[in-house]
Formats: C-alpha cells, structure tokens, sequence
C-alpha cells in the first residue's frame, strides 16, 4: 500500500493523528489514537514479555531529565551528536545537509557551507531560567540504564551476564522529521542493554540479533535484511552495528540496530563521575568494566512497520457477499491486535439475540473485545477485518436454544460453533497463554 | 513506617533510585528500578483494565509536545498555572510563597514581594532557537484528549456519554519538588476525561468519584478521605473538586483530583481554533459543548501510596523460625505485586531437586516469576516477603516421587500441595482472570 493510504488508514479508523490537529498540527508530532494506543501498549507489552523470557533480564524505567553531566560523558554534547546543517542565503530556510543538493527548494537561492546542530532538545528546570538550570530532555534512554548499572546490580544481586531492558520516550531535535511516524522528534524506545565480558560480547552479539530477527518473524514480519554499517557512519559509541532493514514504502530503512557498544558508556561515566563503575567478577576473580551489546527500536516505527506489513487488499465478496470493490484486512499478529475479537448479534431486533449477545460481551469484557450491532452482519465483519479483530462471535437464533455461538478465523475465515460456557477457556488459550 | 524507612527500603529493593546518581542526583528527579518498573506497569495496567471494563471507554496516548497554541487556549500560559515565587535580597535563594515564613531559611535574609512564576517548562523544536520556535512540555495529558475529541467520536462512532483515557508523563517545573516521589518536576498520570450532557454533569461526578473510591478499596488502601475543595482553591478551570486524600507519612495530601471542568476545555479550544467542537446529539436534537468530569492520579503518587500502605512490619519468627527480629512484609495487592511467585528447590546442593526447580521455573515464566537457590530456605522466604511475592513455591524430595511442589501464600502462610501440570491452570485463575 502507498504511504499516503496509510496515513489515511490510520486517521480514518483511529490508530494515528496529527497532533495539535485543530491548530494546524505540530512539528511532525502525532498523537495514538483509540486503536493506535492499544496496538502501541501490544508492541510493547510483548517486546517486554519476549525480552524477559529465558534471558538473565532486569527492567528499568528511568526519568527522562537527567543531571547534564550525563550528556557530556555519553559524548551527546560534543561532536558526537549532531546533523550539519546549511542555511539558504535567501529565504533562510535551514535543511540537513545530506537531505538537500545544490540549492534551497523553496526559492532556489544558495546555501551556507555546513554547520554542526546539536540535536538534543533544551529545557530549564528549577525557579531559575539560565546556564546552571539547562538540561536536556533524554536523545536515548539507554544512558538512564548505564547510571543505573551498579543499584541493579546491588538490587537484584544479578551476575554478568546479564541485561536491563527499558521502554521509554527519547527526543531528538530532527532537523527535517518526516515519513509520518518513521521518524519523529518525540520517539518511544525499546532498548536493551547486555553486559558480558569482553571476550563474549561477539557470541552475545550474534545472539541478540538472532533473537530479534525470530522475533519479527514471529510476528509475520517479512521483506526484512540486515546490513553491517561501516565504520564511518557508525555512531559514535559503536565499535560494531548491525541495522536490521524493513522495506518501507519509500525504500529500505533501518527498523532495529544491534550495537557492540564495547566499554565507551560505562568508562566515560566512571570517568567523568568519579565512580568505580566495573564489575567485581568473582568466578573469573577479575575487575573489569563490562561490555555491552544493544538491541534499540523504536515504538512508532515498529508500529508503522505493522500497519505496512499487515494491510492487506483482497477481492471483494470476502465479508459481503454482494460487493464488489476490494476489502481491506489488517493481517496483523493476534497478539498485538488491538481488539482481539468483536460479539455480533445476527440481527438488532429481536431483543433475545440482542440480550444474549450483550452478555457475551460482558463474560469477555476482559479480553479487549467490542460489541457491534450497526449495520448488516456483512459489514459488520468487514469493520473488524479491516481493524484486524482476530476472532468474530456471532450470536444467532440457535444460540437462544444451544447456547452457542459461531466463532470466524479472521485469516482462514473457518467458522467453528463453541459453548458460551468455554468462551472464556478459549480466550485464555488462545491469547493469553501463548509465548 | 518513616519517610526515610520507605526512601531506603526503595532503593535497597530496586524499586526506586535517585536520578543520575553518581552525579549527585538531579532535580528530584527518581528512576524506577527493576522491581519498581514492574509496579508501575502493574498499576498501570490494571488502571487501564479498571477503566474500560463495563464502561463506554477509548484510550488515547498523545503527543508530550502540542502547538503552543494550546496552552494559551487552556489558560496555562496566562495566570491559572502559575505559583506565587519569593527570592532572598541576600542569598537571591527563590522559594514558593506558600512554603515559607518571614524569612529566607538559608542565611535569614529578607524577601522580595511575590511575583508569578510560571510552571510550563519550556523547549524549542526546529533548527532555529527562538520565540517562534518555542514549546511547552504539556503540563497535564487531558489537553491532548480535548484536542483529539473529534476525532475519537468520528473513528469509534461513540455517542455521548463517553469518556477518553490516557496514560503519560507531564512536567511542572515545581519551585520546591519535595517529600521523595510524591512531588515531581517529572511525573505520569493516568486520567480519564467523561463527556456528558451538562444535566448529567452532576450524576456522572458522584458516579466517577465512587469508582475511583472503589478501586482503592480493591487495592488494599485505607487512610482515605474525600474533601470538596473551596472555589477560592480550586485550580482555574475546576467547576467542583473533590480530592481524593490519603494519610502520607507527612499528613494528609491530594491522591486522586476529581473535576468537574464544564464545558472550560472545548468552549476555550473551540474559541482559539475557529473549529467547531461541539457535540451533535442526535437523540436530544441539540449542539453543545459536552460538560467534562475528570479523574487524575499521578502514577507516581500512587506508586507511594501503594508503598506506605502496604509495607509491615511483622513481628519476627514468622519466615525464620530461629530468628527474633522483626521482619517486613510488602502486602501489596497480588495483581500489582512486581513477582507473583518465586522458586525455590529446598535444598541447592541435591541435583534433582535443583533441575525440577528449574523445570517449574520454566513452565511459569510467563507470570512474573524469580528463582531463588541461595541462602537457607527461611532466608528466601523473609526475601520473597519483603518485596511482596504472592506465591512461594518450593519443590522437596517429595516433589521428585510424586510431581507435587508446596504453594505458601504470603498474607495466610497457607501452605498447599499442587501438582505440577495444575499450576499453570492455577497462576491462570488467581492473576490472569480475577477482575
């Protein structure tokens, strides 16, 4: 599908919207709408589950101001971090560098020569507006997990190896944010920290993005490569990085990085703060600072990766038998779908089907499921295809007598009758109960 | 217990951890560690859950950054958002009128008369740093629901009354942030806007405030009271307020703010924007300006209040049997409780025993589960107690004849016998259906 139908998709039916719409939006920021929050809270709750399963993992939320001299050791302040930048002589348009040639776009006027600009985003904090009250909203959440690294350690009691997983919102200053929510200014990470001895970070390097690549598949992501970045247009931190690519409607792009981060966090913060931050390894009976291995993706990016992998076109006359034009179907894995199934009564008036299809509702009301009774039955399918519904109940006149109702599979479209009473059951099997 | 017991008690146990620690901290600021990330996903969670069951419910999760617009149009940029600020002639310290008396603490100096401090905390976005370019970190996430009212209506094709929740961090540049997490510049909140003709404003106030009151019951929290706040307090936009009050180590503070706002939001947005914003109401044959009642809790607040009220000290005897002093107990409701269970093989040094434990371990580890071989087995059940673990499990000699562990409960000290293939039916039943 093109980008500007799922953009459109995404408005009409409530997954995402510009922000600040009413007044012309805002700075390429965009807000999760009713389906986009609960397919946002899907991706993230399962990253979550998956990262914790069968891994030595400790969890983190860190705040997203931080102590400045934080940004000065991670290297963010410095060169390290930063766009160049040119200006047109006319308008005074500014454009990153490598996203315009030769001349300003709007007027064809000529462009300064580069600039670096900073792009981490400034805020005053205290009752005092100057230098010593500058800080910076976070540009990753992961140095939150560096600072962190010997309370958890001492929390938890956990030996290396081990990681610290965190899922929070970063800010970067983007000179020119764009392609919808590819990339924004305001941005939900999902990174993970892996400490290990440096004579294992390339096996935990190989694993962990392993892990990962399974994981896209799992959740039927295809047209997925990955590419070994050169070390010139590594960043800063990174003596390895392994981008894994998705083809985006507008090219290949990076979804994930996996980066051997080696000891860069953990010795420039002992550095600069003084602290003994390296590990204590009794088995080895070494001290030494560890290396660490990143997986980082953000949210809104794995989201639109859904939306592009999982929307479907298919032929008419798959939900109403007598239209013609084609369907839409949102294929997206049952586990971040954000409704899991919808309860049709077969018919709106007759109030028993009506009163028996309510309480189905009720019995479920846990399982994040809608009730729906406008329109035909055909349509009313057709809605649930097109937002992704997993599982649609239909109650019927059969079910007032055998207290059954028809299930449909949205991929293979089986119907099967189940027992209202093993609702629940099947429900719990099928969506709460998996890996 | 004491302020300082629950500060220590939260950093020794990873659930909450000073900010940029190793340098110095920063501006009250606190991280979440390990065991206080799983708490606020729980309370977040189940706030979600508790929200859109049996209600008429969309979520929302919108952008921190919005059009500067919009706080003009909410009155947060002109005088309803701001405190009264008092600087020292001597020291040129700055204070919080209301926090202080005479004089300035720090060197006895004499203060300047109270000027408005403004409590927006300020950013800039694009490549350009100036007053065009300026933002605001929201100050509270309702603005973004009010916003986005339209286009939830139009997308889920909800009718009046409904309501719109969101979960997500706000920043209020406090003059003095104080009393460990209970005040933040940083914080989360979890709030629910309802949307109602204004006739039914009043019914709907007393309806939201009940249930809120009901839910804490739930969790477990007593030392609750509800004050109607004067108009002269209220904040600017407040029609009626009711705080939710809760007996803090140092005295009784606002939990939860419910308010019944009018029509303020929508008639001061509809102004601002030329947009019109209000409701068609099909059924009444009418155009309004639905009458919003808001629930508001910080999730941090919470977090605390969950914390002062559930850790015990018990008397001792109770895990170690040898041992007289006394012992804590986190007796957290078990669906917000970070570890449902732990596993430990009573003895660590028999090989069978150890790889069962670790085979129990495995088949539970979708349920917030930890496993636990070191130091005596009262030892692990005194750690398990102290961080709020539900559930004890611990696989004997028996368990190797006969594939049966023992369940203890913390708050009863029941202990049970299970067969191993029931416990997935049994963690299933006690924290994935429970309302």
């Amino acid at each position: 599908m093109e980008l500007s139908e799922i953009i459109s998709f995404s408005k009409k039916n409530g997954f995402v919207f510009p922000s600040s719409e009413i007044y012309g939006g805002f700075s390429s920021c965009y807000d999760f709408g009713p389906l986009g929050v609960e397919l946002k809270r899907n991706i993230k709750n399962y990253w979550w589950q998956k990262m914790f399963q069968r891994n030595n993992m400790a969890g983190l939320d860190s705040a997203i101001l931080m102590n400045p001299a934080v940004w000065q050791a991670s290297g963010h302040l410095t060169s390290g971090f930063a766009d160049e930048l040119v200006e047109c002589k006319k308008c005074h348009h500014r454009f990153r560098k490598d996203h315009i040639k030769g001349e300003c776009p709007d007027c064809k006027g000529k462009l300064t020569s580069p600039q670096q600009f900073n792009l981490m985003m400034k805020t005053f904090v205290g009752p005092v507006e100057d230098k010593t009250a500058q800080t910076f909203l976070r540009a990753e959440t992961c140095q939150g997990i560096y600072l962190n690294f010997q309370n958890v350690l001492q929390s938890t009691r956990k030996k290396v190896p081990f990681g610290i997983a965190q899922i929070g919102k970063s800010f970067r200053n983007e000179i020119t944010p764009k392609n919808f929510i590819f990339r924004t200014r305001e941005f939900e990470q999902m990174e993970m920290q892996w400490f290990c001895h440096p004579k294992e970070a390339e096996k935990f390097f190989d694993f962990w993005l392993q892990q990962r690549l399974d994981w896209y598949k799992e959740l039927g992501i295809k047209d997925l490569r990955t590419v070994e970045i050169p070390e010139k247009e590594r960043a800063h931190y990174a003596k390895k990085q392994v981008d894994i690519e998705y083809k985006f409607p507008f090219g290949w792009k990076e979804l994930e990085g996996i980066h051997y981060r080696g000891d860069w966090d953990l010795s420039n913060h002992a550095k600069h703060s003084k602290k003994d931050l390296r590990y204590h390894d009794q088995e080895r009976k070494e001290k030494y600072f560890p290396h660490i291995i990143e997986t980082s993706v953000g949210v809104e990016r794995l989201f639109f990766t859904i939306l592009c992998s999982s929307l479907k076109e298919v032929e008419g006359g798959r939900s109403e038998k007598s239209k013609k034009e084609k369907e839409i179907v949102l294929k997206i894995n049952k586990k971040l779908a954000p409704f899991k199934a919808a309860v049709f009564p077969l018919v709106k008036n007759k109030d028993k089907v009506v009163k028996k299809a309510k309480e189905v509702f009720q019995l479920l009301n846990n399982f994040s499921v809608y009730y729906d009774e406008t329109g035909s039955i055909g349509k009313r399918y057709r809605r649930a295809d097109q937002v992704g519904v997993f599982w649609t109940i239909t109650i019927d006149f059969d079910s007032l007598e055998d207290n059954t109702v028809t299930i449909r599979n949205r991929d293979t479209m089986e119907q099967k009758r189940v027992k209202i009473k093993d609702l629940k059951e099947c429900f719990t099997k099928e969506f709460l109960l998996t890996d």
